[in-house]
């Protein structure tokens, strides 16, 4: 039991913070944010990343809850891992709320957990912190920052947020509050770093309504528009220039159709009931009467606008004159499969309108004028850049410095770096696990690094795999040895290879003079390097009779 | 024997007639550059593409030359393997055929192929074909267009190019000649679309000295510059800032360091010899003394730069005080490595200055405002957009629309599309063979897509291996079967599975009323799959004695 207040940003895909952050006074810990992480390119085989808790196991009983401070994945996508290990109160506004149901039902925990709706600008008392929530805009409504009272003092913790001044729903992020809060005194400001590279202001959700406006114009057939299935601003968007154009709306697809649901049973999205029409109406009416919303703006093969540049959709093709709209930004990492999606739409005959040429997306996240303005309003005695990667959070503790906040009075770390404030002071305190933990199909974490480097050498080169059987007498072979490879090499035109590493097995039998399985497995190895400079596993099994 | 003249733009990796075209006339064959690709990320294990260029095998008679117009990997890397087939004379500029000859000599073929030296400004006779060389702008010196004259007209080619108007070389593109070929009139302009999607103008060369400037001025210790070996002109800029800070400078690696010799023994690149001094000499004097420059900002873990990130570079390391520039933009598809590299040389300790927070790098590639101005200045008939993918080819395509070539004067094709003209009018004429060979290892072309798959399979979920061992006589096991697996579970942690699938075998083997092997195979998986939700390859081998 200590009275120092402890800032742990817990494990993540190195942006810090981002995805679970845990709060701790004493002995009560609050948690911020439960989210998934998408593996990099090279975590083969991976299907998603979250947090490792394991420091927060130990201590369970001290949780006293979890806020969700907005419904992205990166913030919600884990809430059932967690839960499974830390069944705790859960604090969300209610969208967060209804989306994060959604997820809970279909991971089997409806109705086990306690889900708390709170709303912006209201308060809750969770163990020794009185968390008000303020709200913030950013690429989905309802979004959260924290002014989060301790006994140690207040502290800021921004959320995902841009500040901008004419958002779709017509709620800005609350000023007013951000200046109470530095009038009362603000110990340190937790801010999102995403951005922290960009020069400047992030444009309004706003300027995005014109481009759409000019697509819908100039377009002769059904034009489709791909994004995010949480960019429920979009949806409004569309929504509008739609009913402007005289055409009706719909959405493909699960994700799709289920956010436009609870959003518009919660008031977040205002479509009047004659704009839409399902799928099949759409595809009955004439092309230039329709909108179709769906999935895959990062190319992802199996969602909609990924199937329908390989032609492989069930539901419907592409046809000539349709007008296809990424409205999104390549996510780092997946540029190559949005271009390639992009190439294919257009081989398939469609216009293809994307962020490069056409100002159809916007960033959620606030650009260094903004980072620069809420340091302003909130007047942080310390500050901690947080959901960024490293370099984000260097180029945002120089913003700080631009603004008048004294270096050591910046906290850049990495996730597991615990920052502790005592007296007033911000020092740094031990290093707890701030990794991730892989999830591969049903497995969590039973998957680490160890599994991943044999799937990149067997992603690199194959294997190969022989098996012999041998006269326990004689040691004579008394079958042609069985040869397999996989990811090696065409076998079909590698005739010639197989039959030389036949004939060096047969060698290597007769004339071995120690270990023949280690004398093989180096030998077909050694051989195999020097005819193809590939390394394939090698698996050598002898059975003997 | 035909008097059509032919453009078919060869094999390469959606960039089309970037690596390889040929121009034909009657049974005369031009090959245009022989450049290689990078695998995407999802090619697993591949080490680089050619193009497929077996078309020209069949006419390789026919080939009266290659002409390479400038020294860049995507233009030149695959020289030896076409050499190999086809070993016609080549023609290139002195640069490029100091880079060429430096390639052909560490691939065996020094000597033994005819290399000849143009100047831009000249001409040379190839067949019926009349070749002026005209210069042009990019991130390499001594770039060239092409002007072809052909019994069927006038073609013009312009390379990988941009218009600027103050090159660090002081030689601006040849305005005058593009003028030239205008008055003569041109039957078709084919021109690099690479930068189509991105407006205006691509800023000059000369913008990044005031940036590097900057960096030189405000830094302590040692500054250490990354780039491609390639750009000569950065090289030039560094060796300028350095001499006006009094720093001395060194080139590290290999690729840079013979680089430099050529470019510096050819005139291309103006370096005192007090200014440059060894890695070993550098290492010895103080760090506000020094410049080192280097490979790997594409993220490369073996380059120098690489292994600097990750502190395995072997002559020295980074240290307190460095900043370190990467002066160049991250090639599509390598943003993730870049990102990782960049957050690991900050978490040194390093000060890193990369694109997006200083203008360290520009494009070499003409931006929207410069392609309209080359088809202006060209005035052709017909326009073929090529060197980009798809998207950049419609961009291309729609801005030749906008400065007044009708959409049916306008190819805009895919490698392998082969383009006609004749007696003035285009047509497009057959498909041939217009994708790449991967080269992994020693092999070329020996791997395709299929092996690529099961390297896809193996890298998902790995591969379980079973041997069994059985009576002949009884059928019954006679040992316990082994069982191997790599990149599927993490064994340490996977006892119970193990359990479960030897008693699934033994049960097998005891109940099986068909097939063994396949039942065997077929139950593993199927009760793999329901324990783990993965999908590793199964095999499985009987011995019997």
């Amino acid at each position: 039991m200590t009275n120092k207040l402890r800032i742990v940003p817990l494990g993540g895909l190195g942006e810090v913070g981002k995805n679970m952050m845990a709060v701790e006074y004493g002995d009560n810990i609050l948690i911020v944010d439960t989210g998934l992480m998408f593996p990099e390119n090279d975590m083969l085989g991976i299907d998603y990343l979250i947090p490792d808790f394991q420091y927060l196991l130990d201590k369970r009983k001290q949780v006293a809850g979890i806020i969700v401070t907005h419904g992205h994945e990166d913030h919600t996508g884990a809430i059932h891992h967690v839960l499974e290990e830390i069944n705790v109160p859960i604090y969300a506004t209610p969208l967060t709320r209804g989306l994060l149901e959604d997820k809970l039902s279909r991971n089997g925990l409806a109705g086990k957990v306690r889900l708390n709706t709170v709303q912006a600008g209201e308060m809750s008392r969770i163990g020794p912190f009185q968390v008000e929530y303020f709200h913030v805009c950013h690429s989905i409504p309802d979004g959260v920052g924290l002014g989060i009272t301790t006994p140690a003092g207040l502290i800021i913790h921004s959320g995902d947020f841009k500040f901008d001044h004419t958002p779709v729903d017509n709620w800005p992020t609350d000023y007013a509050k951000l200046g109470e809060f530095s009038g009362r005194g603000v110990l340190a400001l937790l801010a999102d770093s995403t951005n922290a590279d960009k020069p400047g202001w992030t444009p309004s959700e706003r300027v995005i309504e014109p481009a759409l406006d000019q697509v819908f114009r100039s377009a002769q057939g059904r034009v489709i528009v791909a994004t995010f299935a949480s960019v429920i601003s979009r949806m409004q968007q569309v929504g509008v220039v739609a009913a402007r154009y005289r055409r009706k709306m719909a959405f493909v697809g699960t994700s799709m159709t289920e956010n436009a649901k609870i959003a518009r049973k919660l008031g977040y999205l205002d479509l009047p009931d004659d704009l839409l029409v399902s799928v099949d109406q759409a595809l009955k009416m004439k092309p230039h009467e329709v909108v179709l919303m769906c999935t895959g703006s990062q190319g992802e093969p199996s969602s909609i606008l990924g199937r329908l540049s390989t032609g492989t959709n069930r539901q419907f093709d592409l046809q000539a004159g349709d007008t296809v709209v990424l409205s999104s930004h390549p996510i780092p990492g997946n540029e190559e499969t949005v271009h390639r999606t992009i190439n294919r739409l257009f081989r398939r005959g469609a216009k293809v309108i994307y962020d490069a040429i056409a100002p159809v997306h916007v960033s959620g996240h606030a650009s260094q004028e903004e980072m620069k303005l809420l340091m302003h309003l909130v007047k942080p005695k310390h500050f901690i850049p947080i959901h960024g990667e490293l370099r984000h959070l260097y180029q945002h503790a120089s913003l700080a410095q631009q603004v008048g906040i004294p270096p050591e009075r910046v906290a850049t770390v990495e996730n597991g770096q615990v920052i502790e404030f005592e007296n007033g002071e911000m020092h740094l305190g031990e290093r707890v696990p701030g990794g991730y933990v892989f999830v591969d199909g049903s497995g969590v974490g039973d998957i680490g690094p160890s599994v991943v480097r044999e799937r990149e050498a067997l992603a690199r080169d194959g294997f190969m795999m022989v098996t012999l059987m041998l006269d326990k007498h004689s040691g004579r072979m008394l079958e042609e040895p069985e040869i397999i490879t996989r990811g090696f090499v065409y076998t079909q035109n590698a005739d010639e290879l197989m039959a030389s590493v036949q004939r060096l097995i047969t060698d290597t039998v007769r004339n071995h003079d120690g270990d023949l399985q280690d004398e093989l497995q180096q030998a077909i190895k050694t051989f195999l390097y020097n005819e193809t400079r590939r390394r394939p596993m090698i698996f050598v099994t002898i059975s003997q009779r």
